[in-house]
């Protein structure tokens, strides 16, 4: 078998075997295929695509292509959420212990976050004394100990995808559906847990900007993590608005302590409680509906809250946090940001939002930027509220006050105030 | 600028500027573009292919990446030929002389083959002594001398192209009109003359299978040429079926020396005649018709044949070869393969004698491969021929009685014979 042969089989729209596929994987991996021939590759599959069985074949080559995580010591369903990332998007904190304070194992590997704000790993580090490298072995004992763990990456899962990744970063090959697909099932399932609710954002703040394009990504998703054995299901959540009113790491922290003491916002919460109440269903737990009464009960009764300090304290972090986030990192510049003319809000883009918390030190632009844990931004208003002129609408947190007028600037841009109350659309905006 | 931008410009089907393609094209000869961001670029365009303008940039942008051959102190129209190659084609060692015979100056830099048989340096080599590595001085010295000089390349032209060469050989994106035309340009356009006869072949054993293949490459080629400000026509030729009978680097030499004198297969005449006589045309020796006695008389008088004992004797080889072509090397086996049943030649497949010529070491696989100059085949019967059962069909030539059977089984493969009288399409298929 030749390389060539099979990135001209692709490029002529033809379907690739397992074993061609395979040998691709494996040769990339391996270094034995150039990655000038990887990168013709990508662009054949992004012009052509791939089929639903190319696209498991593919998944489970780069799967194989590292370590599988054995959960298998833990009894029970074991459970993974994965979001394809929006702005203000913090519900593995909030449901992490929701979801382990109903008695269902929760497993959850994330990343470190390159945009406007951290990934989840980068928003629990803002807990002083947070631990999120454990060891293979601590991730483990502590889900089996306590239901819950949330680290970085261990081991060697899905070399293979690391490489297809970066290649596809610098060679315009991103946006194709099945890539996309493969590269976040190949890193799900290396991670070996049971069951995976994927939450598909979709909107100006995500990377799938419309319902169509989340549902066929979903669609790939679940078609995949099912083809390989395990119980999958997928919403597709709104993400013009920002979920929640937080944006930047501690902050968020603070927002989903808040929920979990049952205050907090609307939105955030709904969403939070559907993802909860879909891991429980998988779990095992019975209906949806019930699994939902399950969810919120475990807000209501302080059991998610106990598990949540329960993690802390698992990783090495400060447990006072959960009751007093005043310990949480907080910046030395807050500034208001203040509507300009009274009226409706009709939008406030996620997307312009991120970047101007990108611009107060809350994400970083490359790998090797620091975060400032404490920089981002708390609205005070939000889509669909009337607004006064001169009336905040949100606070900005920086450690360098340089940083806020270029922030306000793209804050500016995000709003549309208008003289009619805005409608909007639900926050759950499909299931697959 | 950054690479980056450039290929998704092209993947999402965009017109690129003149300013991105010298940024690309400068950027991968100087190695500050990766290989793999050049790979996702050549694979975008042979999906989003390149209009005029860019095509014309790009063959620019790859024409000045090295030197350009200064012709200028010669005096006249200096002229070149082009052929896309094909099964027997040794045109220019007798449309060179013609040419040069009747007072047009033919400067001709010309490749080693790949394939089937050499190119027509590999041919011009088979005559003993011949020299094809002339230097620059002695290339434009015979040219200003005699007329005539036919080498291999030299200086350094067009190192772009060939990066770009390169790395299309190897990711699947050879087959692009766009990229295919401004590779060929770039060459003819560094070789400094001012007219250019594009020989685009076609049928089964030439790169492009159809007429219309050929002539989108044939227009584009024109095009790029005079967008460059040079004389430029291109003709479309026959190529189902080989040029001549002779296929193999000695044995070409010897066909051509025999329409040098006034005989050889009346294919091979025509289609001589029709390129010199464009040439001659471009040279400015009028119109075609006139162009075309010029051509026949430089035959038929001698001059031509004179012409091209000049050439040998000036580039070292041994000008007795061509009164005398035995003293051309000559294999020691030869074998006939025969007709198995009696009918008319509907078809003798061009591709397949090619690789039966191949097969008996007339050619090479990969680029250090030696070539055995006196291996090859000579047709006896051809398309449109009549042949009875157990008549010769053609005889084989090789250095390795060995390499006979399978070259057999390649020609059986490429015979179609039946009991009505083949139907033949014109030699010459258009003008571009």
């Amino acid at each position: 078998m030749h390389a060539l042969d099979v990135i001209v089989k692709k490029r002529n729209g033809e379907k690739l075997t397992r074993k061609e596929i395979d040998f691709f994987v494996q040769g990339v991996t391996r270094d034995e295929i150039a990655d000038y021939q990887a990168a013709a590759f990508l662009m054949a599959v992004y012009f052509r695509g791939m089929d639903d069985d190319e696209t498991l074949w593919l998944t489970q080559s780069m799967l194989h292509s590292g370590d599988v995580v054995d959960l298998s010591c833990i009894p029970g369903i074991k459970t993974d959420k994965h979001s394809t990332g929006g702005v203000g998007d913090k519900t593995t904190l909030i449901i992490g212990p929701i979801v382990a304070a109903c008695g269902v194992p929760v497993a959850k590997m994330s990343g470190r976050g390159l945009g406007h704000t951290g990934g989840t790993i980068d928003k629990l580090e803002a807990i002083p004394g947070f631990r999120t490298n454990l060891t293979a072995q601590e991730f483990t004992e502590n889900v089996r100990d306590i239901g819950l763990a949330v680290a970085g990456q261990t081991g060697n899962l899905a070399p293979a995808d690391k490489k297809f990744y970066a290649l596809r970063d610098v060679t315009g090959t991103i946006e194709n559906v099945s890539l996309i697909a493969a590269s976040i099932m190949s890193k799900k399932l290396a991670c070996g847990t049971d069951a995976i609710v994927l939450d598909v954002k979709t909107g100006s703040g995500a990377f799938m900007k419309t319902v169509e394009q989340a549902k066929a990504l979903a669609g790939k998703m679940v078609e995949i993590g099912r083809g390989a054995g395990k119980r999958v299901t997928a919403l597709i959540t709104e993400m013009d608005r920002p979920l929640g009113l937080a944006i930047g790491n501690a902050l968020e922290v603070m927002e989903a302590i808040k929920v979990l003491k049952g205050q907090g916002p609307e939105d955030l919460k709904e969403v939070s409680i559907e993802l909860a109440a879909n891991m429980l269903m998988l779990g095992g737990k019975g209906d949806l509906e019930h699994c939902r009464k399950l969810a919120l009960q475990a807000v209501s009764n302080g059991s998610a809250f106990n598990k949540f300090t329960q993690m802390i304290l698992r990783q090495g972090g400060d447990p006072a946090v959960a009751e007093d986030p005043s310990r949480l990192p907080w910046a030395p510049v807050q500034a208001e940001w203040r509507a300009e003319k009274a009226g409706y809000i009709q939008s406030m883009q996620a997307e312009k939002l991120g970047a101007a918390s990108l611009a107060l030190g809350a994400g970083r632009k490359t790998k090797s930027d620091s975060i400032d844990p404490a920089a981002g931004i708390v609205l005070v208003k939000t889509t669909g509220d009337r607004v006064e002129a001169g009336e905040p609408l949100a606070v900005l947190h920086t450690s360098d006050k340089t940083r806020v007028d270029a922030a306000i600037e793209i804050l500016r841009d995000s709003l549309l105030v208008s003289d009619e109350p805005a409608e909007q659309r639900p926050l759950i905006l499909g299931f697959v």
